[in-house]
């Protein structure tokens, strides 16, 4: 394929005049790319901003991973942060690094898998600026923004005893997925290919976070580290216990039992320790009606010796960290 | 140094708590650092935002710049591009990469240098999140939002022909400090340390861009890949030729003529062709009265046979690509 264009063959200007033209427009954007920045409405004075970024090697493996499902989990692991504020996702920068010899082909799958994230994930949200830098191993690095249309944010910090605890979207899908490609089980990942495109292409609920602040949410994060990790991050920020009964997670479980056996792990683990499904957990107060998406799986205590309790045993906070050894 | 802490030795949290108890809070911030989001005020119900990446080995060497120096450029690079919108700086989201080994005495200096960058070129403007990410080289890739302040953003697409063409700002200077980091000439580099301070912490001209938007510029950019291809672009979006006067850059020319001269080259060409110095460039009506800060340095004609005339001479588009190999 030496014949093949790439990045530094056609410079970054051509690269991403054609990488701009796959992309849709945000719906909320004054000015678009092309200038030194763009313009972006915020119609209630204020506006809702993140980053997440990527890594190949550290977040991501290229022969695991198309252009196509990176560009998608760019975009969904960004604006489930967003929605996770009860916000909605309205436009995205994304930087780009990669080396000269990337084709160009790669970066306009990106492109697709950014732009039908965004119309499937966000409608409305699209890509108003970025950057395309060289370098010797592939970094994405997106930050999304979001409009709380006149809504207060929904905190981490919360949560009040008594409130209900639940979550909308799955548990421990991506990281099924994860460990079938891991186990290099051909037939196991060919049979649960759908965990394995949940890992590649990740489903985040958006609509439910806003139904969430709608129906008063009180607290709410992405799960992104795994429920273990982030329901301690309610628990801390709030500074109250949150206690899941285990039989509320028995429904998550038992969609990935046969996968689990197959190669012969705990789907419990995945449940409790799985990130990356970026579904989103809230807590509302008792008498508050829950969006449909969300399904009930414990209560807040007062704060007690443990953030979190799984029925009445503590809760290890196991998880994701992205730079630990 | 087998003791010093690392990123990977610290992991991402207690990494990310150090650099963030080093920096400034936005004044704009409703919500800063430590939730999925930060909520950033933006009154007149439009935002302006921008990305810029900076990799190592490509853009910077570690061995020329220290985590201060880059953590200073990240903030100028970026907050630049607000400016050249006739915005106010606001907040920024910062991602960062790097190898596990890096010491967190790099990563606080990095905090450091955003913070004072801040406080400096862009007062009330601070980091309101960010990523940390594990990576084989350092990575770092910020977003910048600003505020109109009720003000139309200064597009490159609104030079008239007529108008006068103006810089506020240096030309060269940084293109003068990397050629003489580049010249390895250790005398040289001594004796025109300011050359290598402009290279390693840019000094733009911010409120300079938001007085030329309330001054009526018609057109602006940030002067990141150096005057004849910036001219160019405000050129060939607004449809017409701007004729560079080139006695008008002898007054540039002229304070980096010694450095020249002490490693043989061309201060003309750094005038012309040098990037990252992250002046202003922007054209005005003739009756516009200029701000303090910009030097006329040309017109714009109608288009003709190329963008940039210098004098009477076609000037071809010189300057830096990222990508291009």
């Amino acid at each position: 394929m030496s014949t093949a264009e790439t990045i530094s063959s056609l410079g970054e200007n051509e690269s991403l005049k054609r990488t701009i033209a796959r992309l849709n427009i945000s719906e909320h954007a004054v000015v678009g790319p092309g200038d030194d920045a763009a313009v972006i409405n915020s119609p209630d004075g204020r506006f809702v901003v993140t980053t997440d970024t990527m890594i190949e090697g550290h977040d991501f493996r290229l022969d695991w991973s198309t252009g196509y499902d990176l560009g998608w989990k760019a975009v969904a692991s960004n604006v489930s942060d967003v929605a996770a504020m009860g916000a909605v996702p309205t436009a995205l920068v994304v930087a780009v690094a990669a080396p000269g010899h990337t084709e160009i082909s790669w970066l306009e799958a990106f492109a697709d898998g950014l732009r039908d994230a965004c119309n499937i994930l966000a409608p409305g949200c699209g890509v108003v600026g970025g950057d395309l830098a060289a370098s010797e191993q592939i970094m994405i690095s997106v930050a999304a923004h979001g409009s709380l249309e006149g809504r207060e944010p929904v905190l981490r910090s919360g949560a009040q005893v008594g409130d209900i605890v639940a979550v909308a979207g799955t548990l421990g899908r991506s990281a099924a997925g994860l460990a079938l490609l891991l186990s290099e089980n051909r037939d196991a990942i060919s049979a649960y290919d759908a965990l394995v495109d949940t890992h590649r292409r990740p489903n985040p609920p958006i609509r439910a976070g806003i139904d969430a602040a709608i129906a008063g949410a009180t607290s709410m994060l992405d799960l992104s580290d795994g429920l273990a990790r982030d329901a301690a991050r309610i628990a801390k920020a709030s500074e109250v216990t949150i206690q899941i009964d285990p039989r509320h997670l028995q429904g998550f479980e038992a969609v990935l039992e046969e996968a689990a056996r197959a190669i012969d792990v705990s789907e419990a683990e995945w449940v409790i320790g799985g990130g990356e499904d970026h579904s989103l957990l809230a807590t509302f107060s008792p008498d508050a009606v829950l969006p449909r998406a969300f399904k009930p799986i414990g209560v807040v205590l007062p704060a007690g010796q443990a953030p979190v309790l799984l029925g009445l045993q503590a809760l290890p906070e196991k998880g994701w960290d992205s730079v630990k050894s």
